[in-house]
Parts: structure tokens; C-alpha cells; sequence
């Protein structure tokens, strides 16, 4: 049984997380689809925040022994990747 | 040993945020003791984005049902208490 409910803490913290990190990517989607929109100069700095505010959750979970640092560091890369894409449509527009 | 281990992951995430807050309240009393010096115009940037880092921590374990929302509202409340009085220092000044 401790070993489940432990399961249970690490299974919700995971969820949670990537629940958090889709809505970012989320952000990001619907910004690639309007990018023949006038360039909004806030999306950066609102993806800004929602990462930092992410990465703080991650580090949180790191440091009470719910989340992998490994497993959290990928849910940030995968995101900062697809920001470089979009930083570099905007860019090469 | 089932509540056991789910009483140690709340002590865990309450003593984590506790420190966090603590040193949000002592970047307050640096700033506090340093009111004679020159105005940095980056301490409430500094102060709001680590708060909203904390607040991130708080929604985060609430939603994992490792903290109370009173408890993390409150310590939110604490820091913010004490950036206003530190907000009229400045303007009083």
C-alpha cells in the first residue's frame, strides 16, 4: 500500500505537469496559426512567464521526489523546441 | 503506513514552500535595509516574479492535495503583506 499511494503522488504530479506544459503548448499552436495575423509583441513574453512559472512546478516536484529531474528537464526541452520553431517563423517572415 | 507516507510528501511540499516563501522574505528585508541606498528600480520585478513562481508551487500542491488552500493562500497573503509595507517606505520616502 505505500508504495501505491506513493504511485499515486508521482502518477498525479506527472499528470499535472503535463497538463500544465500542453496548455503552453497550446499557446504555441495557436500562435503558429495566426502568424499571417499582426505579430502580437506579447506572446513572447506570456510563453516567458508560462515557462518559468512550469519550470518552478518541475523543480518543486523534482525536489520532493515526485517527478524525475531527467523526465521533468524533457517537458521543458520539448517546449523550448518548439518555441525555437516559432521564434523562427516569426523571424524568417 | 499509508497515511504515514502521505503525511511526509504534505510535510515535505508545506517545509519546500515554507522555504521558498522564506527567502521571498528575505529578499523583502535586504531591500527593507537598504532603503537609504540609491532606488533599484528592478527589486519589484524581481519580488513579483518570484511570487508568482511561489504561487505556482501552491496551486501546484493544492491541486495534488498535498497542501490545504488556506495554508498556501496564507503564506501568500504574509509576503504580500509585507511587500505593500515595504511598497510605502519606498513611496513615503
Amino acid at each position: 500500500m505505500e508504495i501505491e499511494l506513493q504511485v499515486t503522488y508521482q502518477e498525479k504530479a506527472m499528470k499535472q505537469l503535463q497538463a500544465d506544459a500542453d496548455k503552453i503548448g497550446q499557446l504555441i499552436k495557436v500562435q503558429m496559426d495566426h502568424l499571417t495575423m499582426p505579430q502580437c509583441p506579447l506572446y513572447e513574453e506570456v510563453l516567458d512567464t508560462q515557462m518559468y512559472g512550469l519550470s518552478r512546478e518541475i523543480d518543486f516536484a523534482v525536489k520532493l521526489g515526485l517527478v524525475d529531474r531527467i523526465k521533468g528537464n524533457e517537458i521543458l526541452s520539448i517546449l523550448e523546441k518548439e518555441m525555437t520553431v516559432l521564434h523562427e517563423l516569426y523571424t524568417t517572415k
